[in-house]
């Protein structure tokens, strides 16, 4: 890539733009625009980037209860006296952030970092699934949320899921599944119109 | 920001992600995405990252001739003797990337940093304009080509600067305007097409 720009751009500009296309969905125009507004703006931004970048690779583990992303083991969610044994069950650490902000769940998390896909290669021994069954040995939670997505490999996951635990006789749960509220009914697939009519509360 | 997360994200993964948010064209969702990519990655990628950023900081300065990027000064094309005496005025450092691509230019160059845009608030003085105008009374150019984008900014930027240049009686000419290469007739715009139209060669 450098020398393929030749004298045009300076070796540390090249350079960025390539870290910079390293990125999940930085394509190399993009980098370059990222590169010159960081050559751009001041010192005080450009360092306050790179120093939040190696921050969180010096200071940031995984909880070994909830594997949450966290400063302290265990997290502050697993350590917190005030929630209930409820166990939600998500596929990204961004999943507990979004449920959080919802305010309608006070029990503790799963974080099974991401979701079975046999497509991509991904089987249940590369998520967190063999430490959910453990913990829920251990913890014996009154329910375990299943939050993964509603697409083919979070349902996947989820089924996996429900078979492994009814052993342990947990009451395992899937979210109710349906119209978004604010959704247009016009603009929503036959699967989600489906489910949202079997699915239908008396008023 | 990193309040209304609470307790769900690590503290160094939301200062992260305010910090991506503050790029261009990055929205918090696409930040928390790179966030927790670079979380994940491994260490050397992400330090590579940051430290990619640190040494354009430290080590990129503008070239005092052309204003282009550089780690030396004057740059390596104005210091280059083989370079003729043209001079290719352009918005920004990524165009001198691109026009040195195409191998059909042996100038030198000139990085105005922008394009005038009253609605913007950038008028001549916040560019390297007058900076262009003196080196124009003591290098002579043979010819100042004005490359700048074929907007309205660009377009304003390149009648200012013909006019500005006329007296010291320097050919200043405009790239060719027209349908570009392997473009397709039926999507072109009016003014593409107008403009290929009056312009067109006889075979």
């Amino acid at each position: 890539m450098v020398s393929q720009r030749g004298v045009a751009v300076a070796r540390p500009v090249a350079r960025l733009i390539d870290e910079l296309a390293k990125l999940p969905g930085i394509g190399p125009k993009t980098a370059s625009r990222l590169a010159f507004y960081l050559l751009r703006t001041s010192r005080d931004d450009a360092v306050g980037l790179a120093e939040a970048i190696l921050e969180v690779k010096e200071k940031v583990t995984l909880c070994t209860v909830c594997f949450n992303t966290t400063e302290q083991n265990p997290c502050a969610i697993c350590a917190d006296p005030g929630r209930d044994s409820r166990i939600c069950v998500v596929e990204e650490p961004l999943d507990v952030v979004a449920i959080e902000r919802t305010g309608e769940y006070r029990g503790k998390y799963h974080v099974l970092h991401g979701a079975i896909s046999p497509v991509e290669g991904i089987g249940p021994e590369k998520l967190k699934i063999q430490e959910l069954i453990e913990r829920t040995q251990s913890e014996r939670p009154e329910e375990i949320i299943v939050f993964t997505n509603l697409d083919l490999p979070g349902e996947a996951t989820a089924t996996y899921l429900h078979r492994l635990l009814t052993p342990s006789g947990v009451r395992v749960t899937r979210p109710a599944s349906g119209l978004p509220v604010g959704g247009d009914l016009e603009y929503a697939d036959e699967m989600t119109l489906g489910r949202a009519m079997a699915g239908r509360r008396v008023l």
